[in-house]
C-alpha cells in the first residue's frame, strides 16, 4: 500500500506539472492576443495591462522550473517521466519568451499610435498574429493530446508565417520610403512584426520538444525556422522618388 | 574499489559536460566576433563562413542536451550535481541562441553593404558588439572560475549595452529620415543592433544560471534586461526637412 501511495503521489506531481505548463500556454496565448488588440486599436490601457500581466508568465516559469528540479531530485525519474519533466522545463522557457515578445509589442503601442499608418499595415500584422497564435494553439493542443502525428502542420505553417512576415517587411519599408514621417512608427511596427514571427519560432520549438517527450527522439534538425528578410533590398527607384 | 571507480567515472562525465559548455562558449564568442567583422568590413566570404559555422553550435547544444539527460537518468544526481547538469542544459540553450543571433548579423552583410553608411554607424555597432562580447566573455570566465561574487558587473554592463543600443537606434532613425536611400541598409543595421543587444541579454541569462548552479538560489527577479527603445519617437522636424 505504501508503495502504491508513493507512486500515486508521484503521478499527481507529474500531472500537476503538465497541467501547469498547459495553463501557462493558455496565459501566453491570451497575452499575445491582447497585445495585438492593444496595438491595432491603439489601446494604451490594454497595453499597460499586458505589460503588467507578463510577470504572471515569469512566475509560472519559475514555479515549473523549481517543481521540475525538486521532482527530478526526489523521484529520480528515467525514460518517459524524465523526458516529461525536461520537456516542462523547456516548454515553459519558450512560453516565458512568448510572453516577453507579447509584452514587447504592447510596449510599442504608444510610439506606433503617434503616427497614422495605413489600415492595410494593421491588417497584415493582425493576419500574421492570427497565424502565429493558431500555430501556438495547435501546438498546445498537441501537448494536451500527445498526438504527435499531427505535428507536421507546424513546419508548413511556419513557412507561411515567414512568407507573410517578409511581405510585411517589404510593405513597411515602402511606406517608410514614401514619407519620412512614417519612419518612426513603421520601425516600431517592423519590430512588432519581428516579435510575432519569433512567437511562431517558439511554437515550433515547443512542437520539437513535444515530439521528443513523446517519442524519445529528436526531430530531424533540418527545418524552416528562419527569418527570410535578411536579403530584402528595396529598389532605389522607390527611394529616389 | 568498484564504487570508487563508479564515482570517478561520474565525475569525469560531469567534468566533460562543463568543459563542453565552456568550449561552446568560446565558439559562440568567436562566431559573434567574426559576424561583426564581416559586417564592418562588408566581408561576404567571412559572413558565409559564420553562417555555416553556426551548425557547430547547434550540434554542440544537442550533444550537451543528450549527455545531460543520460547523466540524470543514469546517475540520478541531487543537489549541486543536479543543478550543474540543469545549468549545462540552460547555458547551452542560451549559447545556441547567441550563435543564431550572430548568424543573423552575418546574413544581413550583403543587404547592408548595398548602401554606403556613415562610418560612425559602424563604430557605434562595433562598440556595442565589443560591450556585449566582453559581457559574454566575463560570464564564461565566471562559469569557469565559479566566482559568483563577481557577477554584479553583469547588471551594470547590461544597462550600458541598453543605453548604447538606444542611442544607436536614434542615430539610425535619423539617417533614415535624412535620405530614403538609407532606409533599407539602416533597417538591416537596426536588426543587427537588436541582435547584439539580445546577445547581452543571453549573457545575463547565463549569469543568472551560474548563480543558481553555484548557490542553489535564484537571483532576484528584478533586473534591467529590457529593450528601452520602445518609446523612441523621433521629432517630426527632422522628418519634415
Amino acid at each position: 500500500m505504501q508503495s502504491h501511495h508513493i507512486v500515486s503521489a508521484y503521478d499527481d506531481e507529474l500531472k500537476y506539472l503538465t497541467r501547469k505548463v498547459a495553463a501557462m500556454g493558455g496565459q501566453a496565448e491570451r497575452l499575445v492576443d491582447q497585445a495585438i488588440a492593444a496595438l491595432v486599436n491603439a489601446d494604451a490601457a490594454l497595453a499597460k495591462k499586458v505589460i503588467a500581466d507578463d510577470t504572471i508568465l515569469d512566475e509560472a516559469q519559475r514555479e515549473i522550473d523549481d517543481k521540475s528540479i525538486v521532482l527530478i531530485a526526489k523521484r529520480q525519474p528515467v525514460a518517459g517521466d524524465l523526458r516529461e519533466i525536461i520537456g516542462a522545463i523547456r516548454i515553459s522557457a519558450d512560453l516565458e519568451r512568448v510572453g516577453d515578445l507579447g509584452k514587447n509589442v504592447a510596449k510599442r503601442v504608444v510610439a506606433v499610435s503617434e503616427g497614422r499608418q495605413p489600415v492595410s499595415l494593421f491588417r497584415g500584422l493582425q493576419a500574421l498574429a492570427e497565424l502565429a497564435l493558431t500555430q501556438l494553439k495547435e501546438v498546445l493542443d498537441v501537448y494536451a493530446s500527445r498526438s504527435v502525428e499531427r505535428i507536421e502542420f507546424v513546419r508548413a505553417r511556419d513557412n507561411q508565417i515567414d512568407a507573410m512576415y517578409t511581405s510585411l517587411f517589404r510593405e513597411l519599408l515602402t511606406y517608410m520610403m514614401e514619407d519620412p514621417r512614417n519612419i518612426t512608427p513603421c520601425t516600431h511596427l517592423l519590430f512588432c512584426a519581428k516579435n510575432i514571427e519569433r512567437i511562431g519560432d517558439h511554437a515550433t520549438n515547443i512542437a520539437e520538444t513535444i515530439y521528443y517527450v513523446v517519442t524519445g527522439d529528436q526531430m530531424p534538425i533540418d527545418r524552416p525556422k528562419e527569418d527570410k528578410t535578411d536579403k530584402v533590398v528595396m529598389p532605389v527607384e522607390i527611394a529616389a522618388k
